[in-house]
């Protein structure tokens, strides 16, 4: 198998629609905008899932489910959220479907409208706090540590497999909290959270932060967010935590009484991740042979490829390699033995590269006879020999030297890509030339902010939260700004 | 707290209703037919699709996601399919809301209607067939076994929570097959997968059995199930398995090339199961208390309640019963300590026993004098005084003994509940009078069957897999019946 990959150099965009397609991750559907996640993607998702939800239950949140459709009404409570969220969001208006008069198609049957549309949820804020209204009566409810599993639609108009579709699988966390300083706290935990996450299991570093007025999520008082840095030098916000304040507690008359037997309105968070990362994933590992995955979210840690002539070789290698699968196992690694006699394995091997396998073992006749076995790392593409009993010891080293090298890699190429300008022509010059994040001054003001991204595209990605608090001049006006902040063109 | 819930023998249905909510399983919500699942109706939900899908997978299954829209024409395609699913289903017609122009609301965007409507899926054969064109070429990309978790919408005009609600949420799995035998084989594995399921994690007995042709999934040529009896003598559906033969395959041109290089189209199942399990599990096992749940699906497993007076003891009891604790949890059994001095241990007691939590222990003071515990099992209520020494291994045989115990409880409820009759009288009498399961002979015609159901509201829930091939007259027409089939009122 060729892969004929569009290599990165020559298109990124390209290289990046084409690899989710072969790899076998995702696929576009028959659905305008709505994708397909395939088996192989879907099984790096679950990890990903599970991994979180580990995290998630650790910091004492807990699951639940709330409905898909939210009642037009609900979205218009909190003013600037139903700003936000209106424009884009796929409205239910029937429920029923009837045959035509002629009989030749069915047709919307309109004598069932609905009396008030229903939109498929685009978040769920207004759902879940129209009902925390009747779990919250006193402090002794609070608090409300939240999260939900589930697909939401934002009718985007141009789409992109995991980085934009109509159709997304997330996880959206909503807490409700006594006190404003437990609610920040809360927030600010998740980002951790969120960060921890994309390090140490995707690799992936990233920069903690917080939004800027007008990046903030629709019906926040302050949003943090983990931004990461894709290979063509451009960023990517991976997740969001938002300090919601009393907002939608007013919006939707939640209110507790305090041990003193005063009422108060509830403060709030909602933080989310989606599919979204399954994009970030990809983008910042992978090479022009395909995928590069983590060992920690790689549905196939070791692929074992066998060299034969003949079926009786091969079955002389099952038997070999069958302790070796055994143990490999019962280490909780997964491994393949890839037996198929349909395929050679050259067009094997091209495979495994492609779905980013962080581990290829192959053997063949004169590894039996040397007691040996070649073995494959995805990230360098380095072989070696390794002799028969040393090497679930050199697979259980590579499992975390893969891990923390591509993370390494990774994090060179950010730290290369975060650059100090202190005019707004040398702003322009990197941006252009170099990419990646820059660190510049600017004046807080939402009309500078907007100046900047109109002519040169790059939006304020955060305030970072370990900026040093330093003075300086904004880039574009000359007024005072307390900090640096960072710049970068964005997915 | 008194529990004030309804018995079953007073209004069962009331008893059902009132339990879900105040176990905190379930509750309607603001949108019509939509139920909240609470956190701890999830946590046993969650529970359940962990054995579940371990279970598919160990059958070979692969997880993905498939778009939440089908468009309206791809209904149309096979033709029993749309007439079983066009009449109750959320129909999305515009993709845009818009200020109205006096900016007192917010409208629909008559701009922004769709060209052709999505439907929200009420289940995904079409839109997985339509995808499955693209990835079966070859009789190597068969056998295809694809499972997805996934929300569901069918619109019911009477909703109850779990056990029939707007949106749902449940596991579809679908699969493609270059033989018939092989597709039948595999309904058939899902089937008794099922039913191991419910026999074993839920502690339901079941009955596995053949629809009949009324009773069939839209699209189906065999429809395979599994029947639970419930404590007020109706049947539920606990889980259907389809043998679609090559009628998708057909309507979505679904062809692959076989070993000799022919075409032919492919042989398709499809199998689910709902959160309708949640209510099964339910109105199976619970009682005037409130819930009993099977430790295997428990949430918490074990709970400790400290009976004491004033701080001080507290923390005595708290650091006594650490190393118990510990040592539970490292067993992998979940424990609760509820050491909230908000409440008092009456309170509690009520509050786990409605709650279904399988084992209660309560230590006080004397407790801690004799070195003892006293130990609750939910299913039997029975107490006794257990030695420290003995209570890991005292609640280890309790796990497993509660477990048992009320899955044989409801085995003897449904023995007891199965009658043979042999005319129409006796049916009708067993079925006002005793209820549960009603063997009988019938003489296969549709006719017949949809006359019982109009004059009793009986319906022939299955055709038992291990029925005895006996021939006999049907008790309504007298006409010759091959063997006898199980009807029952059903939820």
């Amino acid at each position: 198998m060729g892969k004929n990959l569009t290599k990165r150099d020559e298109d990124y965009s390209k290289w990046y629609n084409e690899l989710v397609v072969k790899a076998d991750l995702a696929e576009n559907s028959g659905v305008r905008g709505c994708m397909v996640i395939k088996p192989y993607g879907y099984a790096i998702w679950e990890k990903m899932q599970a991994g979180l939800d580990k995290m998630f239950k650790e910091t004492g949140h807990e699951n639940a489910y709330f409905p898909l459709f939210i009642p037009k009404s609900y979205l218009s409570k909190e003013a600037s959220h139903v700003e936000g969220f209106a424009k884009e969001c796929a409205v239910v208006t029937h429920y029923r479907l009837k045959n035509s008069d002629d009989g030749s198609e069915i047709i919307v049957d309109e004598d069932a409208k609905l009396e008030e549309e229903l939109i498929v949820r685009p978040t769920s804020e207004t759902i879940i706090w129209d009902t925390y209204r009747r779990w919250v009566q006193s402090y002794r409810d609070l608090p409300l540590l939240i999260n939900q599993w589930a697909n939401v639609v934002r009718w985007e108009m141009r789409t992109r497999l995991f980085l934009r579709t109509a159709e997304f699988l997330w996880q959206e966390g909503h807490t409700a909290h006594a006190t404003e300083k437990e609610a920040i706290e809360e927030a600010e935990q998740m980002m951790h959270v969120y960060a921890t996450f994309a390090e140490e299991h995707m690799a992936v570093p990233v920069i903690k932060g917080l939004k800027t007025e007008s990046e903030r999520f629709a019906g926040a008082i302050e949003t943090y967010c983990i931004e990461a840095l894709m290979q063509d030098g451009k960023a990517l916000q991976a997740g969001t935590s938002h300090f919601l304040g009393q907002n939608f507690a007013k919006a939707f008359d939640v209110k507790f009484a305090n041990k003193e037997g005063q009422k108060d309105f509830v403060w709030a968070t909602s933080w989310g991740v989606s599919t979204r990362l399954m994009g970030a994933l990809v983008m910042t590992h992978s090479d022009d042979n395909g995928l590069v995955l983590p060992p920690k979210l790689a549905p196939i840690q070791v692929v074992i490829v066998p060299i034969y002539k003949g079926l009786e070789q091969l079955d002389i290698i099952s038997e070999k390699i069958k302790p070796l699968v055994k143990e490999l196992r019962s280490k909780g690694i997964s491994v393949k033995f890839d037996n198929r006699d349909t395929h050679k394995p050259g067009f094997k091997f091209n495979e495994y590269e492609l779905k980013g396998v962080p581990i290829r073992l192959a053997v063949g006749q004169r590894d039996l006879e040397n007691g040996t076995y070649e073995i494959a790392r995805r990230d360098t593409l380095k072989k070696e020999i390794v002799a028969a009993g040393d090497v679930i010891e050199k697979i259980e080293y590579l499992m975390e030297d893969i891990q923390k090298n591509i993370y390494q890699k990774a994090f060179d190429y950010r730290k290369e890509h975060i650059t100090e300008v202190d005019s707004y022509e040398s702003f322009k010059k990197v941006l252009e030339e170099k990419g990646g994040f820059i660190s510049a001054y600017w004046d807080g003001t939402t009309e500078t902010e907007d100046r900047i991204k109109k002519e040169t595209k790059a939006t304020i990605r955060c305030v970072p939260i370990d900026v040093e608090k330093k003075e300086g001049k904004c880039m574009v006006t000359g007024k005072n700004a307390p900090y640096r902040v960072l710049f970068a063109k964005a997915y």
